[in-house]
């Protein structure tokens, strides 16, 4: 998503241009520019509904007892997660590095505010899109670092401590982060820039990390873990979860296809195709591996896994070739099965499964595109790059969200009380229940 | 989404084509007349969602034993209303006033039949896309008000009275309504015509005062206001009613950027901007204030805050400056919360908060837009023409739904038994409960 | 969905071009394909989201011990599907027949791998759209035969030997059916060739006859058909089915608006409006005759009645009429009705209506485009070769689904045991409830 401003040239981007009518060809640009754009914005319709997707599946795979809790904060992450976006995400976001030095972060004002000419923002601000286009489409994304948490720490986090946290991680971590990318900050200064095409790493690795740290703080719901063994808590609602997993792969064909930043054909042809393979073989991989593993076909892992391919494949899903789009998928897949499992031996307690979805598969999307078998000997990418930056991003997540965890839990403590987690916390945060008989 | 017939000029709005070469200028707005009628169609498809999500919000908010009769109601609503807008409605709602003395209304016949060539229909009617796109946006756009009533109605009306009431709302009252403003009648014809880019007015509040006066003569269900004060019947699946409301959010990316009439790009994106950000703007508002006055986090008014956004921003997408409709928002889903309470407070029991959503905050939306400190000083809008067009269509449609439903209530009877309210409409009028074991 | 491919006149396709400047008009038709494509590749999304669609139904209208066999089925279907069609769908789907004499079938390799220049794959393989776009809007459609398979048999198949079944079916005969006529093969070779826009034939009939079949060697579900009548067996979840007919309409308008191969814009909002209209009409027909049979207003029915609708005009939304389109969809919502009656009183047991909605009322949507007084004395459609197609398609399906589920039967055994049908299939096969409190 990284974007060029608005140079005259930039806007003859096909062929046969050269020598035609320059009158003419202003207007077929005019034309193209309204495609283009049109596109932006779809895919900034197509991945808020994946706001939806998290908060049903988040919702389905948690107790009962806890759904109007999981709902409110996917509320609330929206909202805030605009919000903020617009105050402080965008400008810092993309703070106009060439000019900056240092390259570590900027703080810029609200959104439409950083350039005299107010009108011109909201036009052609950038080559194939408007000003506000790309603000609610870049919106759209910023929420989503803390929905991630928000299933991790589900059934057991105080509400306004993590409300405070999560406004912390979208309205100032996560756009740092994605300055160092998408910014034009150092990962990009690299000799061969660090590729992360619509964010495995500045979106998902940097979510999944922000809650391991997070989790770790927390510690995990009561009875999860006992002397006996794991015991696991059922989801209580796997239609829910189900239209959560579906929801999010259909935003995804915007929160990757639209990461083209226009609508050039092959482009976004190539980027359906690879995020399709790969999520339908991540749903694959998942189904198989947990089969062998668990001796059942296994719902919750089939939908992880689809989530899983789906992750897999968000860093490079222009650069990795289409068959091997089924085997990242596919790996993706088995990834989240052992992770999920991994994490439950180690007694990290994560309901949802975000840590292994997002964080541990976004290091393997990341890295993965840079191994020639999956990118067809692309030379544009390199697999040290991809390291320095999937670890530079995770480590800045999970300090971030370890230091700010910490402080929130010795000021005020940042988990519900023994009596509150028992009786769930929507009667006992939100005073109401999530169903009535 | 007033329209303008096709003028060869209209074809060429953009910039850089007056002294290019005939030919290929058709070329190039043939071109762009593509792109605008497809972004007239997708948008249909998205307002068609929120049909979607009203149906998932109102039986989310009602209780169990009602949802069977919730959903059939609004399946047949949208059947209703696409079929009476096609046999009545579009010919009524665009009846060509410019010819038409009178203007206060006129019947015409089917969709398709009002010229004499049928070919033409088909193809470029407008500007900016075909006869049949303009059909099918508008025609999604129809259903709406009679699902507005029917979620302030629920759990206690008769089923076939409220068939025929929804009938002659949408088939009848709204292309009237909707043809003042929208088809060049007497709201279009004052000094500053009123102005309603999406609906705030012609569809929201049109339908929260249809509600109005059919709650009024229906009563408020049993048991919800006794003698020891207003007693909460709780939502029987906010998952469901959560469902519906991100649904509808997204639905309303099409219902206000369609209202764009093209897909010209500054337009639609700043539309779609300050849509979004009404949206969150609202759900924050109804947090925090819901919060202050009831002590607690409370779900059903933050989802009801996100669509008081919605509505409060529908009049003036366009008009309202950007940071200002993160404040028209606020405001409006403050005002929900606020009047979702004094309802309840005169019973007047509106079961899913429709009439405050849509009534109340819809004449908040269309007023808001005409103050200099929401619109930046923009003076093609008036503040008189504002109250004369909120107030001139509320009345109307108060005035109509009140007589109609007075008439039903005289002949047929509007409310079920007490004994069938007791045991639920699922069982009692469709012999079927929603959920089995 | 015949495909033409490339030709250089192919792509000005539009008015007024023949004498403009050619590099212009290069630039011109090179905007133009953008949209083509884009408007593909959404169309494919929304395709993509009626899985979602498929699996709330299903899983909406089985009883609640079998939902998360249902939703693992449809996980599985999708994952599998679109991979089939990536190795061996896709390029038998459209095996080029020009140059093939016999016309029956013929397998080819993986996409992507039917050509020497992979490069040009990835761009303008055809007209209007890229090589990828097609394979992924046609990989979408694939897995929908044995999803409407999956509906049938649900609460009683063992899973494994149906894994299996649906791959072959998928994998093998969809591929090849759709190649008579899509790839150009002898239902296309008639005389006035066979005509199906969308697919009522090749993906509805066809998938509702394999139904048949399986249905017939399965059986009933237990308790069913007793001795004292048919004994209804309920839906568990009527806002989950009613989720899944809405997102089926809304994805529809991909499935029939996509088939169009571009953004035509006449062609598009044509196909719009005659696919809403007729889903609304079936809504009413429904409605109405279960209203009458049954003597109640029946949700479940006049959910199916939409979908009636809408397998009714997908043979031909660009070939009925816009009136007559109401009256096609009518009659398919009444025929649902009487179709589900009637296979229950032949003890045919089908959970979900599929065999009456996709098959019964795929045979109607065929044979009613080719009557005149629906198709406006269209002369391109003849009543002879549609009734060959669908008695061809349809018997081919049946007698492949047979055969195999005979094969299955005898090998494996493809129904659960008594103990596990009482049980429910969600404990017994996958160790888990769908719901937990």
């Amino acid at each position: 998503m990284k974007k060029t401003l608005l140079t005259i040239t930039a806007l003859f981007g096909f062929a046969g241009i050269a020598s035609a009518e320059p009158a003419t060809l202003d207007a077929v640009a005019d034309v193209k520019f309204i495609i283009d754009n049109l596109w932006i914005l779809i895919s900034a319709a197509l991945v808020f509904i994946m706001h939806l997707g998290f908060s049903a599946l988040e919702s389905g795979l948690c107790q009962k007892k806890n759904v109007v809790n999981v709902l409110f904060k996917n509320v609330f992450i929206i909202c805030m997660g605009i919000l903020t976006y617009y105050f402080t995400g965008f400008n810092t976001h993309y703070p106009g590095f060439a000019d900056d030095a240092a390259g570590i972060f900027s703080l810029g004002g609200a959104a439409g505010y950083d350039v005299a000419d107010a009108a011109a923002n909201e036009t052609k601000a950038y080559a194939d899109y408007t000003y506000w286009a790309d603000f609610i489409f870049q919106a759209m994304f910023a929420a989503t670092a803390a929905t991630i948490v928000s299933g991790a720490v589900a059934e057991r986090v105080k509400l306004l401590p993590f409300m405070i946290y999560a406004t912390l991680l979208v309205g100032l971590a996560y756009p740092i982060a994605g300055s160092w990318h998408w910014g034009g900050g150092w990962l990009n200064k690299m000799e061969v820039p660090f590729y992360d095409f619509a964010g495995s790493t500045v979106v998902h690795a940097f979510g999944g990390f922000a809650a391991l740290a997070a989790v770790i703080l927390l510690g995990a719901r009561k009875g999860k873990y006992t002397s006996g063994g794991v015991k696991p808590i059922l989801p209580h609602s796997l239609p829910l979860a189900a239209i959560g997993a579906f929801l999010l792969f259909f935003g995804w064909f915007g929160f990757n296809g639209g990461s083209v930043l226009s609508a050039d054909p092959a482009a976004v042809s190539l980027v359906f195709t690879t995020t399709a393979l790969a999520a339908v073989g991540g749903g694959m991989g998942a189904i198989i591996l947990s089969w062998i593993l668990l001796k059942k076909p296994d719902l919750s892992m089939a939908l992880n896994g689809l989530l899983a391919g789906l992750v897999s494949i968000t860093a490079g899903p222009d650069v990795i070739t289409v068959p091997m789009s089924i085997v990242v998928g596919l790996i993706g897949g088995a990834i989240v099965v052992v992770s999920v499992l991994f994490f439950d031996k180690i007694k990290i307690d994560d309901p949802v499964g975000a840590i292994s979805v997002h964080g541990v598969v976004g290091i393997w999307g990341t890295v993965a595109l840079a191994l020639p078998f999956f990118n067809g000997g692309n030379e544009d990418v390199s697999l040290v790059s991809q390291i320095i930056g999937v670890v530079g991003v995770g480590a800045f997540a999970f300090i971030f969200s370890f230091v700010i965890t910490l402080i929130g839990k010795i000021i005020f403590g940042i988990r519900v009380s023994e009596e509150e987690e028992a009786e769930g916390l929507d009667v006992a945060e939100h005073g109401a229940p999530a169903y009535t008989e």
